[in-house]
Protein backbone atom coordinates (compact mmCIF):
# COMPACT_ATOMS: atom_id res chain seq x y z
CA UNK A 1 0.00 0.00 0.00
CA UNK A 2 2.67 2.43 1.05
CA UNK A 3 4.71 1.02 -2.03
CA UNK A 4 2.08 2.30 -3.89
CA UNK A 5 2.20 5.59 -2.83
CA UNK A 6 5.52 6.29 -3.33
CA UNK A 7 5.22 5.00 -6.92
CA UNK A 8 2.32 7.62 -7.66
CA UNK A 9 4.03 10.11 -5.92
CA UNK A 10 7.47 9.64 -7.95
CA UNK A 11 4.98 9.22 -11.06
CA UNK A 12 3.34 12.70 -10.22
CA UNK A 13 6.51 13.71 -10.00
CA UNK A 14 8.32 12.86 -12.83
CA UNK A 15 4.95 14.27 -15.04
CA UNK A 16 5.72 17.37 -12.97
CA UNK A 17 9.31 17.97 -14.02
CA UNK A 18 10.00 21.34 -15.86
CA UNK A 19 12.96 22.85 -17.82
CA UNK A 20 13.34 26.85 -17.57
CA UNK A 21 13.56 28.63 -20.78
CA UNK A 22 14.78 32.10 -21.53
CA UNK A 23 11.85 34.43 -20.88
CA UNK A 24 10.23 33.93 -24.97
CA UNK A 25 6.71 34.68 -26.54
CA UNK A 26 5.25 31.41 -25.11
CA UNK A 27 1.37 31.98 -25.35
CA UNK A 28 0.27 29.44 -27.32
CA UNK A 29 -2.09 28.96 -29.50
CA UNK A 30 -2.07 32.21 -31.30
CA UNK A 31 -4.72 33.27 -34.05
CA UNK A 32 -3.35 33.96 -37.30
CA UNK A 33 -4.55 37.39 -38.90
CA UNK A 34 -4.44 38.99 -42.77
CA UNK A 35 -4.35 42.76 -41.28
CA UNK A 36 -5.10 44.44 -44.64
CA UNK A 37 -4.83 48.49 -44.75
CA UNK A 38 -5.10 51.05 -46.82
CA UNK A 39 -1.92 53.07 -48.99
CA UNK A 40 -1.26 55.92 -50.82
CA UNK A 41 -0.30 53.71 -54.03
CA UNK A 42 -2.07 50.16 -53.03
CA UNK A 43 -3.56 48.92 -50.23
CA UNK A 44 -0.82 46.19 -48.46
CA UNK A 45 -1.38 43.29 -46.52
CA UNK A 46 0.72 42.16 -43.47
CA UNK A 47 -0.07 38.45 -41.61
CA UNK A 48 0.25 39.03 -37.46
CA UNK A 49 0.22 36.45 -34.60
CA UNK A 50 0.41 39.25 -31.92
CA UNK A 51 -3.21 40.21 -31.93
CA UNK A 52 -6.29 38.91 -29.52
CA UNK A 53 -9.77 40.20 -28.70
CA UNK A 54 -8.73 42.27 -24.99
CA UNK A 55 -12.59 44.35 -24.18
CA UNK A 56 -15.55 43.04 -24.59
CA UNK A 57 -17.21 46.64 -24.10
CA UNK A 58 -16.35 48.31 -26.56
CA UNK A 59 -15.24 45.65 -28.51
CA UNK A 60 -11.44 46.50 -28.72
CA UNK A 61 -8.50 44.92 -30.59
CA UNK A 62 -5.07 44.85 -29.84
CA UNK A 63 -2.17 44.25 -32.23
CA UNK A 64 1.59 44.19 -32.15
CA UNK A 65 3.07 45.14 -35.37
CA UNK A 66 7.18 45.92 -35.86
CA UNK A 67 7.84 49.36 -36.54
CA UNK A 68 10.33 48.59 -39.67
CA UNK A 69 7.22 46.60 -41.58
CA UNK A 70 5.86 48.32 -44.21
CA UNK A 71 2.40 48.29 -42.97
CA UNK A 72 3.32 50.07 -39.64
CA UNK A 73 3.00 53.50 -41.81
CA UNK A 74 0.14 52.55 -43.57
CA UNK A 75 -1.57 51.57 -40.12
CA UNK A 76 -0.49 55.26 -38.76
CA UNK A 77 -1.66 56.83 -41.32
CA UNK A 78 -4.87 55.42 -42.39
CA UNK A 79 -6.07 55.18 -38.91
CA UNK A 80 -7.36 52.19 -39.30
CA UNK A 81 -7.35 48.47 -40.46
CA UNK A 82 -9.32 45.32 -40.78
CA UNK A 83 -8.52 41.58 -39.61
CA UNK A 84 -9.69 39.25 -41.81
CA UNK A 85 -9.61 35.71 -40.25
CA UNK A 86 -8.29 33.51 -42.91
CA UNK A 87 -9.72 29.92 -43.55
CA UNK A 88 -7.09 27.09 -44.43
CA UNK A 89 -8.03 27.54 -47.71
CA UNK A 90 -5.85 31.01 -47.72
CA UNK A 91 -3.28 29.17 -45.91
CA UNK A 92 -0.51 29.34 -48.49
CA UNK A 93 -0.95 33.54 -49.08
CA UNK A 94 -0.72 33.48 -45.49
CA UNK A 95 2.83 32.44 -45.53
CA UNK A 96 3.26 34.95 -48.65
CA UNK A 97 1.96 37.48 -46.54
CA UNK A 98 4.19 37.01 -43.92
CA UNK A 99 7.14 36.77 -45.33
CA UNK A 100 7.19 39.03 -48.27
CA UNK A 101 7.02 42.80 -48.01
CA UNK A 102 4.20 45.39 -49.49
CA UNK A 103 7.79 47.58 -50.34
CA UNK A 104 8.11 44.61 -53.23
CA UNK A 105 4.86 43.07 -53.86
CA UNK A 106 1.11 43.93 -54.64
CA UNK A 107 -0.17 41.34 -52.26
CA UNK A 108 -3.75 41.60 -53.20
CA UNK A 109 -2.88 40.63 -56.98
CA UNK A 110 -0.14 38.14 -55.95
CA UNK A 111 -2.54 36.32 -53.73
CA UNK A 112 -5.52 37.04 -56.52
CA UNK A 113 -7.09 38.24 -53.14
CA UNK A 114 -10.02 40.89 -53.98
CA UNK A 115 -10.42 44.07 -52.23
CA UNK A 116 -13.90 45.27 -51.24
CA UNK A 117 -14.69 48.18 -48.95
CA UNK A 118 -15.70 48.45 -45.53
CA UNK A 119 -18.32 50.06 -43.98
CA UNK A 120 -17.06 52.08 -41.48
CA UNK A 121 -13.06 52.45 -42.27
CA UNK A 122 -11.07 53.53 -45.13
CA UNK A 123 -9.19 50.35 -45.14
CA UNK A 124 -10.50 47.69 -47.70
CA UNK A 125 -11.98 43.63 -46.43
CA UNK A 126 -10.47 40.86 -48.20
CA UNK A 127 -13.39 39.39 -49.47
CA UNK A 128 -12.29 35.76 -49.73
CA UNK A 129 -11.77 35.50 -45.73
CA UNK A 130 -14.93 34.23 -43.96
CA UNK A 131 -14.67 37.10 -41.22
CA UNK A 132 -13.65 40.69 -41.52
CA UNK A 133 -13.20 42.74 -38.42
CA UNK A 134 -12.71 46.42 -39.28
CA UNK A 135 -10.92 48.85 -36.78
CA UNK A 136 -10.32 52.00 -35.71
CA UNK A 137 -7.09 52.36 -33.73
CA UNK A 138 -7.75 54.48 -30.70
CA UNK A 139 -3.97 54.40 -29.33
CA UNK A 140 -0.42 52.89 -30.53
CA UNK A 141 1.86 52.52 -27.36
CA UNK A 142 5.91 51.10 -27.82
CA UNK A 143 6.43 48.27 -26.25
CA UNK A 144 10.29 47.36 -27.77
CA UNK A 145 10.42 45.51 -30.50
CA UNK A 146 6.57 46.11 -31.25
CA UNK A 147 4.54 48.70 -31.15
CA UNK A 148 0.83 47.37 -29.93
CA UNK A 149 -2.28 49.23 -31.55
CA UNK A 150 -4.97 49.05 -29.73
CA UNK A 151 -8.29 49.52 -31.84
CA UNK A 152 -11.99 49.26 -31.78
CA UNK A 153 -13.96 47.16 -33.65
CA UNK A 154 -16.62 49.23 -35.53
CA UNK A 155 -18.00 46.50 -38.00
CA UNK A 156 -17.37 42.20 -38.44
CA UNK A 157 -18.96 40.33 -41.79
CA UNK A 158 -18.91 36.98 -41.73
CA UNK A 159 -19.78 34.77 -45.06
CA UNK A 160 -23.58 33.78 -45.04
CA UNK A 161 -22.41 30.13 -45.36
CA UNK A 162 -20.84 29.70 -42.28
CA UNK A 163 -24.24 30.14 -40.56
CA UNK A 164 -26.13 26.57 -40.22
CA UNK A 165 -28.15 26.05 -43.47
CA UNK A 166 -31.98 27.29 -41.29
CA UNK A 167 -32.41 30.74 -43.01
CA UNK A 168 -32.35 33.29 -40.84
CA UNK A 169 -30.11 31.37 -38.34
CA UNK A 170 -27.63 32.99 -36.17
CA UNK A 171 -26.03 29.96 -35.03
CA UNK A 172 -22.39 29.71 -36.37
CA UNK A 173 -20.90 26.35 -37.85
CA UNK A 174 -17.45 26.99 -36.82
CA UNK A 175 -16.78 23.47 -38.43
CA UNK A 176 -17.01 25.45 -41.98
CA UNK A 177 -14.58 27.84 -41.01
CA UNK A 178 -11.85 25.56 -40.99
CA UNK A 179 -9.26 27.75 -38.73
CA UNK A 180 -6.00 27.45 -37.60
CA UNK A 181 -3.57 28.63 -35.69
CA UNK A 182 0.12 29.74 -34.57
CA UNK A 183 2.37 28.25 -32.12
CA UNK A 184 5.15 30.52 -32.00
CA UNK A 185 7.41 27.85 -29.77
CA UNK A 186 8.25 26.04 -33.30
CA UNK A 187 6.83 28.58 -35.49
CA UNK A 188 4.38 25.75 -36.46
CA UNK A 189 0.99 26.12 -38.08
CA UNK A 190 -1.44 23.49 -36.61
CA UNK A 191 -5.50 23.06 -37.70
CA UNK A 192 -8.65 23.45 -35.14
CA UNK A 193 -9.69 19.97 -34.81
CA UNK A 194 -12.84 18.69 -32.89
CA UNK A 195 -15.38 20.58 -30.69
CA UNK A 196 -14.13 19.67 -26.99
CA UNK A 197 -16.95 18.13 -24.90
CA UNK B 1 -18.36 29.44 -72.96
CA UNK B 2 -19.86 32.56 -71.91
CA UNK B 3 -22.54 30.90 -69.97
CA UNK B 4 -19.65 29.18 -68.02
CA UNK B 5 -18.35 32.52 -67.36
CA UNK B 6 -21.32 33.60 -66.00
CA UNK B 7 -21.85 30.84 -63.50
CA UNK B 8 -18.51 31.26 -62.17
CA UNK B 9 -18.91 34.33 -61.73
CA UNK B 10 -22.37 34.05 -59.56
CA UNK B 11 -21.03 30.99 -57.49
CA UNK B 12 -18.03 33.20 -56.98
CA UNK B 13 -20.34 36.18 -55.57
CA UNK B 14 -21.98 33.52 -53.91
CA UNK B 15 -19.50 32.12 -52.23
CA UNK B 16 -18.61 36.12 -50.92
CA UNK B 17 -22.00 37.06 -49.42
CA UNK B 18 -21.61 38.42 -46.28
CA UNK B 19 -23.97 39.30 -43.25
CA UNK B 20 -22.90 42.33 -41.22
CA UNK B 21 -22.65 41.71 -37.31
CA UNK B 22 -23.12 43.98 -34.71
CA UNK B 23 -18.86 45.15 -33.82
CA UNK B 24 -18.16 42.34 -31.64
CA UNK B 25 -14.86 40.59 -30.15
CA UNK B 26 -14.39 38.26 -33.49
CA UNK B 27 -10.57 37.33 -33.71
CA UNK B 28 -10.20 33.71 -33.70
CA UNK B 29 -8.99 30.81 -32.58
CA UNK B 30 -8.20 32.52 -29.12
CA UNK B 31 -6.02 31.10 -26.45
CA UNK B 32 -7.42 29.45 -23.33
CA UNK B 33 -4.60 30.51 -19.99
CA UNK B 34 -5.13 29.92 -16.57
CA UNK B 35 -3.78 32.89 -14.83
CA UNK B 36 -2.39 32.36 -11.50
CA UNK B 37 -2.27 34.90 -9.18
CA UNK B 38 -1.50 35.35 -5.54
CA UNK B 39 -3.51 36.67 -2.84
CA UNK B 40 -2.64 37.59 0.91
CA UNK B 41 -5.43 35.00 1.98
CA UNK B 42 -4.56 32.65 -1.24
CA UNK B 43 -3.41 32.45 -4.36
CA UNK B 44 -6.40 32.14 -7.27
CA UNK B 45 -6.61 31.33 -10.68
CA UNK B 46 -8.95 33.11 -13.46
CA UNK B 47 -9.43 31.30 -16.88
CA UNK B 48 -8.66 34.33 -19.63
CA UNK B 49 -9.04 34.40 -23.21
CA UNK B 50 -8.56 38.16 -23.86
CA UNK B 51 -4.56 37.69 -24.15
CA UNK B 52 -1.88 37.08 -26.43
CA UNK B 53 1.70 37.89 -27.27
CA UNK B 54 2.36 41.68 -28.51
CA UNK B 55 6.03 42.10 -28.45
CA UNK B 56 9.47 39.95 -29.13
CA UNK B 57 11.69 41.73 -27.59
CA UNK B 58 10.91 42.22 -24.76
CA UNK B 59 8.70 39.40 -24.96
CA UNK B 60 5.60 40.94 -23.76
CA UNK B 61 1.82 39.94 -23.61
CA UNK B 62 -1.08 41.76 -22.96
CA UNK B 63 -4.41 40.36 -20.87
CA UNK B 64 -7.82 41.68 -20.27
CA UNK B 65 -9.59 40.97 -16.96
CA UNK B 66 -12.71 42.59 -15.89
CA UNK B 67 -12.32 45.29 -13.13
CA UNK B 68 -14.95 43.25 -11.34
CA UNK B 69 -12.97 39.82 -11.12
CA UNK B 70 -11.70 39.01 -8.04
CA UNK B 71 -8.45 38.19 -9.28
CA UNK B 72 -8.04 41.73 -10.86
CA UNK B 73 -7.62 43.46 -7.04
CA UNK B 74 -5.11 40.84 -7.14
CA UNK B 75 -3.09 41.75 -9.70
CA UNK B 76 -3.00 45.11 -9.26
CA UNK B 77 -2.02 44.46 -5.41
CA UNK B 78 0.92 41.68 -6.20
CA UNK B 79 2.11 43.51 -9.55
CA UNK B 80 2.59 39.73 -11.15
CA UNK B 81 0.91 36.49 -12.46
CA UNK B 82 1.39 33.55 -14.38
CA UNK B 83 0.18 32.42 -17.40
CA UNK B 84 -0.42 28.48 -17.41
CA UNK B 85 -0.84 27.08 -20.41
CA UNK B 86 -3.83 24.51 -19.94
CA UNK B 87 -3.63 21.17 -21.74
CA UNK B 88 -6.90 19.22 -22.53
CA UNK B 89 -6.16 16.87 -19.33
CA UNK B 90 -7.21 20.10 -17.64
CA UNK B 91 -10.26 21.18 -19.41
CA UNK B 92 -13.01 20.56 -16.84
CA UNK B 93 -11.17 22.89 -14.36
CA UNK B 94 -10.19 25.71 -17.18
CA UNK B 95 -14.73 25.60 -17.33
CA UNK B 96 -14.59 25.69 -13.40
CA UNK B 97 -11.83 28.56 -12.91
CA UNK B 98 -13.88 30.42 -15.46
CA UNK B 99 -17.01 30.32 -14.02
CA UNK B 100 -16.63 29.87 -10.49
CA UNK B 101 -14.98 33.46 -8.03
CA UNK B 102 -11.92 33.36 -6.32
CA UNK B 103 -14.27 35.30 -3.06
CA UNK B 104 -16.08 31.93 -3.07
CA UNK B 105 -13.62 28.83 -3.71
CA UNK B 106 -10.35 28.14 -3.32
CA UNK B 107 -9.96 27.13 -7.12
CA UNK B 108 -6.19 25.43 -6.57
CA UNK B 109 -7.79 23.03 -4.05
CA UNK B 110 -10.79 22.46 -5.62
CA UNK B 111 -9.41 21.33 -8.85
CA UNK B 112 -6.12 19.58 -7.17
CA UNK B 113 -4.09 21.72 -8.49
CA UNK B 114 -0.34 22.21 -6.91
CA UNK B 115 1.32 25.89 -6.56
CA UNK B 116 4.66 25.68 -7.08
CA UNK B 117 6.82 28.85 -6.86
CA UNK B 118 7.77 30.59 -9.94
CA UNK B 119 11.29 31.87 -10.54
CA UNK B 120 11.33 35.78 -10.43
CA UNK B 121 7.86 36.46 -9.73
CA UNK B 122 5.92 36.42 -6.15
CA UNK B 123 2.61 34.41 -7.77
CA UNK B 124 2.81 30.84 -8.10
CA UNK B 125 2.53 28.79 -10.56
CA UNK B 126 0.15 25.62 -11.73
CA UNK B 127 2.44 22.11 -11.76
CA UNK B 128 0.24 20.52 -13.91
CA UNK B 129 -0.31 22.84 -16.74
CA UNK B 130 2.70 21.86 -19.31
CA UNK B 131 3.83 25.68 -20.04
CA UNK B 132 4.38 28.62 -17.69
CA UNK B 133 5.07 32.28 -18.49
CA UNK B 134 6.31 34.23 -15.58
CA UNK B 135 4.69 37.98 -16.12
CA UNK B 136 5.12 41.18 -14.33
CA UNK B 137 3.12 43.70 -15.03
CA UNK B 138 4.40 46.87 -16.42
CA UNK B 139 1.30 48.82 -17.30
CA UNK B 140 -2.33 48.90 -16.89
CA UNK B 141 -4.71 50.56 -19.33
CA UNK B 142 -8.42 51.07 -18.75
CA UNK B 143 -10.37 49.97 -22.04
CA UNK B 144 -13.96 49.73 -20.80
CA UNK B 145 -15.47 46.75 -19.96
CA UNK B 146 -11.86 44.80 -19.14
CA UNK B 147 -8.96 46.51 -18.14
CA UNK B 148 -5.53 45.51 -20.26
CA UNK B 149 -2.72 44.26 -18.66
CA UNK B 150 0.82 44.78 -20.09
CA UNK B 151 3.47 42.75 -18.93
CA UNK B 152 6.79 41.63 -19.45
CA UNK B 153 7.88 37.87 -19.49
CA UNK B 154 10.76 36.94 -16.97
CA UNK B 155 10.90 33.51 -17.27
CA UNK B 156 9.14 30.58 -18.62
CA UNK B 157 8.82 26.56 -17.96
CA UNK B 158 8.32 23.81 -19.83
CA UNK B 159 7.19 20.15 -18.95
CA UNK B 160 10.18 18.02 -20.17
CA UNK B 161 8.06 15.70 -21.34
CA UNK B 162 7.25 18.01 -24.11
CA UNK B 163 10.42 17.78 -25.64
CA UNK B 164 11.29 14.64 -28.01
CA UNK B 165 12.87 12.32 -27.14
CA UNK B 166 16.64 13.05 -27.36
CA UNK B 167 18.27 13.98 -24.67
CA UNK B 168 18.87 17.89 -24.34
CA UNK B 169 16.73 18.27 -27.53
CA UNK B 170 14.89 21.62 -27.75
CA UNK B 171 12.31 20.89 -30.22
CA UNK B 172 8.96 20.80 -28.62
CA UNK B 173 6.43 18.25 -29.75
CA UNK B 174 3.24 20.38 -29.84
CA UNK B 175 1.52 17.01 -30.37
CA UNK B 176 2.07 16.16 -26.61
CA UNK B 177 0.64 19.45 -25.41
CA UNK B 178 -3.03 18.36 -26.05
CA UNK B 179 -3.67 22.06 -26.79
CA UNK B 180 -6.94 23.93 -27.06
CA UNK B 181 -8.37 27.17 -28.27
CA UNK B 182 -11.67 29.24 -27.37
CA UNK B 183 -13.69 30.48 -30.19
CA UNK B 184 -15.79 33.77 -28.72
CA UNK B 185 -18.65 33.53 -31.40
CA UNK B 186 -19.97 30.63 -30.36
CA UNK B 187 -18.87 30.28 -26.52
CA UNK B 188 -17.30 26.77 -27.74
CA UNK B 189 -14.16 25.16 -27.05
CA UNK B 190 -12.11 23.51 -29.83
CA UNK B 191 -9.15 21.09 -29.43
CA UNK B 192 -6.22 21.74 -31.77
CA UNK B 193 -5.70 18.87 -34.09
CA UNK B 194 -3.05 18.29 -36.43
CA UNK B 195 -0.10 20.22 -38.06
CA UNK B 196 -0.84 22.46 -41.20
CA UNK B 197 1.70 21.20 -44.17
Amino acid sequence: MLGNVDIDNSECLLHMKKRELKPTTAVVPCPVVLLSVRGEERPNIITLSWTANVCSDPPTVAVGVRPKRYSHRLMLEAGDFVLNIPSSRQFENVVFCGTKSGRDHDKFEECDFTPIPASRVSSPMIAECPINIECKTTRVIPLGAHDLFIAEVVAVHVDEELFESMQESTQFDIARLNLFTYVPLTGEYWAVGDKMD
